[in-house]
C-alpha cells in the first residue's frame, strides 16, 4: 500500500512557521549543494496533499515548478470549490476519504507538505505512515506548531536520525501498524 | 561561569506528560544498565532548581535520594513559603534573580529538572545555557508540553544527536551567547 509521508522543517520548539508565516529561519540551514535527502525523497513521491494557505505560498515564494506539477498529482485541500488546473486538484470534500481512496489506489508514495491544519486532520484520523522532521537548531519562542493538541496516541518506530554540519537533525520514524 | 541545563525527556510531538501528570510513555524506553547519560551529566551538578510540584512528583515517585540531596543544594520553587529541610530551600523570590546569584558563585553546574511552569520562565529570561533533550518516539496527542507560547527567539549552537537502539534520539543544545 502506497505510504503517506511528512517531510517537514521544524524549530527545536516545534513551530514551523514564526506568526505571519515567517520562514526565515529556514535560511539558517540552507546551504549550496544539500537538500538534506529532499530529492531523494521526492523520487519515491508521485502525489502530493496540502493545504490551500500553503499551496498559495508556496506559488508566490517558489511557483508551481515545486510540485513539479507536470508529473505530480496534486491535492489542493480547500473550503472553497475552484475548477482543476492541469494535474492540479482542488478538494473540498472529507479529507479521510481522499487519502483512503488515493492509498488503495496504485502508485508510489504520497507526500504532505502541510500545513499545520491537515497534518492535524491526518494525524487525528491516523493517516501519515511516516515522519520526517528536519530540527532547526533555534528556539523561534512563537507560530505556528507543528503538532497541535488534542489528537490520538500514536507510538513509532524510529527509523534513523541525520545531524548535518549546518547543525539541522533530521528525525526520522514510522507509524507502527 | 557555572551553567543551567536542562536534562528532559519529551515526546516527538513535545510533550513531558500526558495529562494527569501522567509519565508512563518513558517506560517505553526503561532497559536494564542504560541511563542515557544521566549519571554522567549529574556528576558535573553540584546545585538543582525544579517546580514545586515537580518536587511533590518526585518525592512521592522516587524519594528525595533523587536528588542525592545530601551533597547537592536544592531550590524548589513554590508559592508558598517553607522552612528550608537540611540542602533543600524553597524560594519564593524571584527565579530571575536566584538563577543570576547562583551562577555568579563558585561550583558545579546547575541542573534544572522542570516542570514546564519553571522552563518557561528561565527561557523567557534567557536563563537556560544547555538544552538535552531525549525524544522518545511516540506522539501523545495531548498534555503538557516543554515549551509554551510566548518565549524570545533564541538561536542555538548543535552539539550532538545521540540515537539509542529503544529508539530514544538524545538531542544536546547551546545557547549562543
Amino acid at each position: 500500500m502506497r505510504k503517506l509521508s511528512l517531510f517537514i522543517a521544524s524549530s527545536l520548539d516545534g513551530y514551523i512557521a514564526k506568526p505571519n508565516d515567517d520562514l526565515s529561519f529556514l535560511k539558517l540551514v540552507e546551504k549550496d549543494g544539500e537538500d538534506y535527502g529532499y530529492a531523494e525523497f521526492t523520487a519515491n513521491i508521485d502525489t502530493i496533499i496540502l493545504g490551500r494557505k500553503t499551496y498559495d505560498y508556496v506559488l508566490k515564494a517558489i511557483g508551481s515548478e515545486h510540485y513539479d506539477n507536470g508529473h505530480r498529482d496534486v491535492y489542493v485541500i480547500t473550503r472553497t470549490e475552484r475548477p482543476s488546473v492541469g494535474k492540479t486538484t482542488f478538494y473540498s470534500g472529507d479529507v479521510q476519504a481522499l487519502v483512503q481512496q488515493l492509498k488503495s489506489e496504485d502508485g508510489k508514495d504520497i507526500y504532505c507538505d502541510g500545513g499545520a491544519e491537515i497534518i492535524h486532520e491526518l494525524l487525528q484520523h491516523d493517516l501519515i505512515d511516516e515522519l520526517i522532521i528536519s530540527v532547526i537548531p533555534i528556539l523561534l519562542g512563537n507560530g505556528t506548531r507543528l503538532f497541535k493538541d488534542n489528537r490520538p496516541e500514536q507510538r513509532l518506530e524510529f527509523v534513523s536520525a541525520k545531524s548535518f554540519d549546518t547543525g539541522l537533525t533530521q528525525l526520522h520514524y514510522k507509524r507502527i501498524r
